[in-house]
């Protein structure tokens, strides 16, 4: 008989599981019990770190029986039905109160869906967005659970001693029921590709409109790691401008081939935001600019196609940096600010309390869009946690008009010189249409009335009406029936 | 005993259903069985149709009884729960070899299901889009049936004789099996909602930019419909430009509320062509103007986001025109690319055989984004039946050539004027994303190999590489095992 000596498990001993169970294992007071579905990689684990004290298991009876009450475990497989065939076998061998977390990146709905399924046996179901990649797995992850209020109780000390700390704080929150941990996971990736799709923006202006090589550009971007702009992704983006192939002795960034990949955790957030009906433009804008990329034949095909017919020339290519930086820092702002009204209508849709100042909070370590700036977020939250638009709470305002013409100006001269910014060039789109006083929304309206009797509504009373557009063109009042 | 003396019949007589059975009615060689959940909507409809011979039943078996064999019932009742009950019914009544129609706006994949479920029982289900709104139910809709062939040949005479007629031809034609029907039928609206933000910038552009009234832009999309531009929409904006509110003596596009709606069909593009990979960003930015509209508190707090400092000033009002014009052009031929594209990849994706040139065509006649500039397409599809990128197709190329210039002023003018143009701009990006030498791309790829080690290619060589950005920074090549 196995004794149960551990008090958090492993299932899916693949890199990225292996690192967190490391993770939890040199946290005092974690033992951690770890199984794969190939016994060899659970040997190969525990003979590389013997430090770690791995209880191993061969079979899941044995996984369970190693687990002291309430068992907990935390899933690590790839996201799909591998999930669903271990939750399975883990339901047969736990009992009512046990733990089952799946850590992976599991669509928020079929979290949902598993997290009712797995309450019915009496066993909690947590569905958590693990962010950090390898290296944060390992280190400190950006940890977002979702899942009942009990499995909070036993769960939250063990991922708070596992998660990045920023300011002094773990990043790690109970974000809401079911799956809110999920949900809130994959719009901090849609925001990632936003945010990515920027700063690749940025430097495509930089590189065609001056004479400066990547290093020289790296320079710029460790230039700008000093400031408002201070995160993650622009630290890398100055360590990869800067790298040199070694077989070329070309930029490395030269040298890789321009076809981005993706996951599909950002599309998910646009189709979400669809349904939710959010415009989260920039983030749709990023995602569509990564399977353009990936078109090569259409690329070939459109090669010809022409271009602007004088060639373009920065007159002062410092004035273009800067006026490029805070284009940057605008449409960055944008992009935030929709993801947290993806959020907002998500909590709202499903009914989850979610703290948007915690949601930021626990972005600042640990995690891929890992920012000083997610600071501002949290406070703007906790000035107003009903805040209707995040881009409007004052500190942004303020940064947003202090740049706004150098953006316009960014986008003006990409425009003209035909350089493709889809997601400056949306966001300041997105901008100037909040803040408009009239849309041409209300031409929509009327053709939209014209074809199919959808009847609009008035600026000066209440009401719904039509326009008798094949008749006499008299207006009547009508009930909206479509 | 009710004698079989009708060879079509119609399920759900609201408008769209009572205009499609009166067009039935109306062509030689139809009798046509009608029935409704209500009988007094069908007593009605007899009632003030005399003319018509409507064969009416009250429940379902009478219904089938008074339809010749093979039975035919095009459903017109709201996309949904209700489809499938009426689907049920009917197939309850019904027999091998008759043929079941939805003519509803269903979800394509909804579709697919259900055709595979009613084809067990040896009935065939058809999925029709069906496109013109009420009058085009009632004079000639576009239609895009699905289905199998075996149901084409009873059907295909039937809705060729109401079809709308362009130069000559019904505006119908098997899509393909199964879904491919209403999957034409989205992306046709999809299409729909590109046309109509396109058109609704360019208004908003000679609105804010020239001193030009409603009546006097009513008069430009007139001269418009003169040209290459000539279509349903742009002759309708006229039409609604034109019109004058009886009560407040205004421009009626003033006395509108500017908060679009929509039917979800715009957004399941979107959706769809996320699972698709295809880049579809002015559908999408059309689809997310319409929900930014319809956000009254978020614009509220977005009033007293600054705009530019300088008031904006058009020089020569008719050049400005001029290049609006070539930008909704340019802008419109990028919408359509990017909707056969997702045509193309639908097709490939779920096994259809759809001749884009046929739907080009079938699309020139009844339905709402009806246009000349069709006939350039099937033209494109005639030359290249494989056409990799329609936007690249000779005549196109040449429009873009000759319109990117305008097109670029346009969107560089909207941005600095604060003037939302998120479809012509994006548009514009995807022009330049697609014709560009090197993408930031491959930056993207740097960064995702940095912090998640997802891999990358190179431009020199095949194989898939990583490099030890947190070891030594060499080179390695690696299995893509993400």
């Amino acid at each position: 008989m196995t004794e149960a000596t551990a008090n958090i498990g492993v299932v899916g001993l693949a890199v990225m599981g292996s690192n967190l169970a490391r993770n939890l294992a040199s946290r005092e007071g974690n033992t951690v019990a770890v199984f794969n579905r190939h016994y060899d990689k659970t040997e190969t684990l525990i003979g590389e770190h013997p430090e770690a004290g791995f209880v191993p298991a061969s079979d899941y009876e044995a996984f369970a029986a190693s687990l002291s009450k309430p068992r907990t475990a935390i899933i690590m497989v790839k996201a799909g039905a591998g999930t669903d065939a271990v939750i399975t076998s883990l339901t047969e061998v736990f009992e009512p109160g046990d733990i089952i977390v799946d850590g992976g990146n599991a669509l928020f709905t079929d979290t949902i869906r598993r997290e009712k399924a797995v309450r019915e046996t009496g066993i909690n179901f947590v569905g958590a967005g693990i962010s950090g990649g390898e290296e944060g797995a390992l280190n400190g992850p950006s940890i977002m659970p979702g899942g009942s209020d009990e499995s909070w109780v036993t769960l939250g000390p063990i991922l708070r001693s596992i998660a990045a700390i920023a300011e002094g704080e773990p990043c790690v929150t109970h974000v809401g029921h079911d799956g809110a941990g999920h949900f809130v996971k994959m719009v901090h990736n849609g925001i990632e590709y936003a945010d990515m799709q920027l700063i690749g923006e940025a430097y495509d202006l930089i590189r065609r409109g001056t004479d400066k090589s990547p290093a020289e550009i790296a320079d710029v971007f460790a230039d700008w790691n000093t400031g408002e702009l201070e995160s993650y992704l622009i630290e890398i983006t100055a360590e990869v401008l800067r790298q040199v192939d070694a077989d070329t002795r070309k930029p490395l960034v030269d040298v890789i081939l321009d076809q981005a990949g993706a996951k599909g955790t950002g599309a998910w957030t646009v189709q979400t935001a669809l349904d939710l009906g959010i415009p989260v433009s920039g983030i749709a804008e990023a995602v569509f600019a990564r399977s353009l990329s990936s078109k090569p034949a259409q690329r070939a095909a459109a090669s010809d196609l022409p271009g602007p017919s004088e060639a373009w020339t920065v007159d002062d290519p410092d004035a273009f940096i800067s006026d490029v930086r805070d284009a940057l820092y605008a449409s960055k702002i944008i992009a935030y600010s929709q993801g947290f009204d993806e959020i907002v209508a998500g909590a709202a849709q499903y009914g989850w309390d979610i703290k948007k100042g915690d949601i930021a909070a626990i972005w600042r370590g640990g995690c891929i869009i890992r920012a000083r700036f997610l600071n501002r977020i949290t406070e703007a939250y906790a000035d107003d946690a009903d805040l209707t638009l995040l881009a409007a709470a004052p500190y942004f305002a303020e940064a947003l008009g202090r740049t706004q013409e150098a953006w316009r100006r960014v986008v003006a001269t990409a425009a003209q010189a035909g350089i493709p910014s889809p997601a400056f060039s949306s966001s300041l789109a997105y901008y100037d249409g909040l803040r408009a006083d009239r849309l041409p929304a209300a031409l929509i309206q009327a053709q939209r009335d014209f074809f199919g009797a959808h009847t609009y509504k008035r600026v000066d009373k209440e009401g719904t009406f039509h326009t008798l557009w094949s008749g006499d063109r008299s207006e009547i009042e009508s009930v909206d029936t479509h």
